[in-house]
């Protein structure tokens, strides 16, 4: 690998042990009937079981574990709607530390309560990014906190790239493996991990195809922002970070564009076949496998369930 | 133990190894948020990732496995809208034997095409119980097929026993045990399980109020059947059957009662906190927990979750 900001595998490793007091060791699930169905053997890495219900504990209780302590006692900041959001304020919690978070009055009401459960202490500002920026730098103005990103952060990817240690230390056989990519943090820690544990294993992200800045930065070689981002998968409606485009640009394979019917029929399978409750996001890979069936056909395929923080009183079936 | 009849330890660890190969060791998970809502800490015994979707898996395979070479091939037979006429279904299949289930014609579609899927040759029938007997005899009669009954069977009572065998392997230091109750299956094999594992443990069934024969039956000390049930636990409409309700007068401490709105709270919970799809029978005995909170303070309690097979486009919430 070329760029050497890059997080290494030992770093990697040394994430893994510091958060490990914090997070799960995840399961991983199997459905005959959905390897029937995609002509492969699908392994899924359950991270909808994980603290706060996803992926992004990792990532945040890595970065917090590793603040300075003279620094780490003024607290962590960040903006986000999202589950980034609940996994830093339930990271500075344990660490005994204070969190501001900055959400747009348009977060949904479940989002705000597990912010507020984890004792998280909450602006709230227009829903606009520019003012959800501003208010965030007042925050960090008053309050001296470190301002923790949701995803383009090293600290951050290094945490995310400890669920697919995790996941190719128990199927050390995988062929390819699949994550979301919104952001690009989970995608970004999945591809180093993936190339560093196997020289073999083909790397892909998977998109939706109305908020597919990934696939069309990708294929031009530089980041492409999304306009108007519109999809069922609202966890991925964010555009690739910097660092995590340079890390994607080097180790992945492809990425993968689906349509929302497909993510929602996938979604399905998930609750039915693996009888767990998954977000619209988490449902993208699978989506992806089964519209590309003659690239995986006989492999082992690992795919990362991202999360399972969903409405489920809006379930789209 | 009084009763001769009941299956020994020795007969359930016989059957738990007989099934073995043809059913899922299923996982137990845990919930912080949970423990905290109930004031003690709560064990989750996952069937609903079993085989089929239900516990049901274990009874009917052990059922099936144990018939004699000679008889066996002439296939088993049963009438069942539910999880037992897949799980039969199933086991019939992985035994090489036919499997002819009558179904009434109301039963989901969902259900038909399980029995299907495992190959089952289904005989519709009028949607009244005496309809179902009539017609099994006449299938029975023509192929020569063994009746095996979905609850109200010695070697069906030992399968399901294979469930808490596991469950208390693996979490020996639980000091009550729950099961929902609908025909008795699940829990007089529970009752049997936990009484020959530990001398003190308290063994619970949980009812819906809508469809409590049980209670009335334990309270009464004879059967009681059921007339017109009405609860959304749609797994546990059938009343207590004669061995069932034997072994649960003998070692079950209490059946408690709980309403729909209660089951339809848990239920969310399970979906929300665990992050697994259930069945509303599953959510029985969380709402009962939740119920009578002061009875279990403090302690390690077990709750077997018997299935995940729901129509999510009808979840009530």
């Amino acid at each position: 690998m070329g760029n050497s900001n890059f997080p290494t595998l030992t770093k990697i490793k040394e994430a893994s042990q510091r958060i490990r007091p914090f997070i799960h060791k995840t399961p991983v699930l199997k459905s005959t009937a959905i390897d029937k169905l995609a002509g492969c053997r699908v392994f899924f890495k359950c991270e909808n079981f994980q603290k706060v219900g996803a992926f992004k504990a990792r990532g945040a209780s890595n970065a917090v574990l590793k603040l300075q302590d003279s620094i780490k006692q003024k607290g962590v900041a960040t903006h986000s709607s999202g589950n980034h959001a609940a996994a830093l304020a339930k990271a500075a919690s344990q660490a005994g530390i204070p969190s501001f978070i900055v959400m747009p009055t348009s977060a949904p009401t479940v989002k705000i309560d597990a912010v507020k459960e984890y004792g998280g202490e909450i602006t709230f500002c227009e829903p606009t990014l520019e003012a959800r920026e501003r208010t965030l730098m007042q925050v960090v103005e008053e309050t001296g906190a470190s301002f923790i990103p949701p995803y383009d952060h090293w600290d951050i990817i290094e945490g995310q790239a400890t669920c697919a240690l995790e996941f190719l230390e128990e199927i050390p056989s995988l062929e390819s493996i699949m994550a979301p990519v919104g952001g690009g943090g989970l995608l970004a820690g999945t591809a180093l991990s993936a190339s560093y544990l196997s020289s073999t294993i083909k790397v892909y992200g998977a998109e939706p195809l109305g908020a597919d800045d990934a696939f069309k930065s990708f294929k031009a070689g530089k980041r492409i922002p999304m306009t108007n981002p519109k999809t069922i998968a609202d966890g991925l409606l964010t555009s690739l970070g910097e660092r995590n485009f340079s890390v994607i640009m080097e180790l992945v394979e492809d990425i993968l564009t689906v349509e929302d019917k497909a993510i929602v029929t996938a979604m399905r399978l998930i609750y039915e076949r693996l009888k767990i409750v998954v977000e619209p996001s988490c449902a993208v890979p699978l989506a992806a496998l089964l519209a590309n069936k003659e690239m995986f056909l006989g492999q082992e395929v690992g795919i990362i369930l991202s999360g399972g923080n969903v409405d489920l009183t809006k379930l789209p079936f």
